[in-house]
């Protein structure tokens, strides 16, 4: 399969280019000119939001100019321009009513997570592979994954599957059994982000997510309020500029 | 009081100079030339060692090199260079044998940490007083606290008591009465480091300090294993460049 890109726009020397990838919308930030071999990091969106969620558009323009990565994001199945399966949408409908009635959410988003998962895992490989085939960013570009919630509950199956990950922020997700066991096979750097008051996500959850890594180099980062505001400035560990960029980027 | 700089030794562009405040030896590590107004990292040592501890020394050169700050420590109460009362051996020989036997060190480290607190907080104030006036360093300098166990059981009342403090790194320590107290005066960012399998130090000690900060910007940072091996680059958030140090060196 072969991305298509379409529209293109540079701003402050970062090029943003909107691709397809079958029927999967994306978008690619690098830097202008690009610099074939940088690292690029792979941005998982948070369930309910898109490709262009606001703090995803900054971790990408961040990782473009801070660090001279590339950065992607793709649209999880149901979200930003695709479209909602009838099964999504009764999912979608009964987290809503969960949350209004203040029931937990668990019931609901184990298995939604888990399905939107299992479709999101083979797009993302399909679209590394493809990425990884254009000369601007070249087969052996070193890879990581960031992202919270929904963006946790798919990189962390994707990163156990797949080797070309070398490194992973991931947080505020339940400690669903399919999560669990994804995550004691990842054994690359990882930084677990837990809001420590979330009315919706558990600190037990976020605990165990930590403990089932079977990663040697792993950090938590818990930080006051809930996964709606995350102060990724106050939690910046400079993670990914250490394990995906030589030395000398350090 | 005024300090007495001895000896001075170079290397790699790093200058450390020995003085002593008082009967206090202390270290002060700075570029050269010197950079009048660099923000000033007061390194406080462990339990048991002392003012050129190994990773203290790193830390400070680190601070140095790599920042463009300067570093000071101080030897504690009865540790390094100086003597140790009679009561300061008692306790430590009750806790060589409380650990020998297995049981819970709070009931001596509790006592004995307040009692090496009370005489160390005094003195950092002085040092700061001392080293604020040297014309290389200068009055206006923004000041960070960076320790662990007994440098966490110092600093978080020095912070507490001393207004010029702006950031501190602490943990490892158990949650005493009298820490958490000082905690919740203290309101400037914090980092709380958490060995997250230390034998000797129970996680729930460690997240009770955490949320008894008063600080609006905080966050905990947990690792595998004890407070032996912090693994100082895994943790590593920039924090005293982001809040000691200008926008710019960001």
């Amino acid at each position: 399969m072969h991305l298509r890109f379409s529209s293109s726009t540079t701003a402050d020397g970062v090029v943003e280019r909107d691709f397809t990838l079958g029927d999967v919308p994306g978008v690619l930030w690098a830097a202008f000119p690009p610099t074939p071999g940088a690292p690029l990091l792979l941005l998982g969106h948070g369930g309910g939001l898109h490709k262009r969620a606001p703090g995803l558009v900054a971790r990408a323009r961040q990782a473009v100019i801070r660090d001279g990565f590339a950065a992607v994001a793709l649209d999880a199945p149901g979200h930003g321009d695709r479209p909602r399966s009838d099964e999504d949408a009764r999912w979608v409908t009964a987290m809503r009513r969960a949350r209004e009635d203040g029931r937990p959410l668990g019931p609901v988003l184990d298995p939604f997570n888990r399905s939107l998962a299992e479709r999101s895992v083979p797009e993302w490989r399909a679209a590394i592979d493809a990425l990884l085939a254009l000369p601007e960013i070249g087969p052996d570009v070193p890879l990581g994954w960031s992202g919270m919630t929904l963006a946790t509950a798919i990189g962390v199956p994707l990163a156990a599957a797949e080797p070309r990950i070398r490194a992973l922020i991931v947080g505020g997700s339940l400690a669903y059994d399919w999560l669990l066991e994804a995550a004691r096979k990842v054994t690359v750097p990882v930084e677990v982000l837990l809001p420590w008051d979330d009315p919706e996500l558990d600190r037990a959850s976020g605990i165990a997510l930590f403990e089932a890594f079977a990663s040697e180099d792993k950090t938590l980062h818990a930080f006051p309020g809930s996964h709606f505001r995350v102060p990724a400035d106050r939690v910046d560990t400079r993670f990914f500029v250490r394990h995906l960029a030589g030395p000398a980027a350090t």
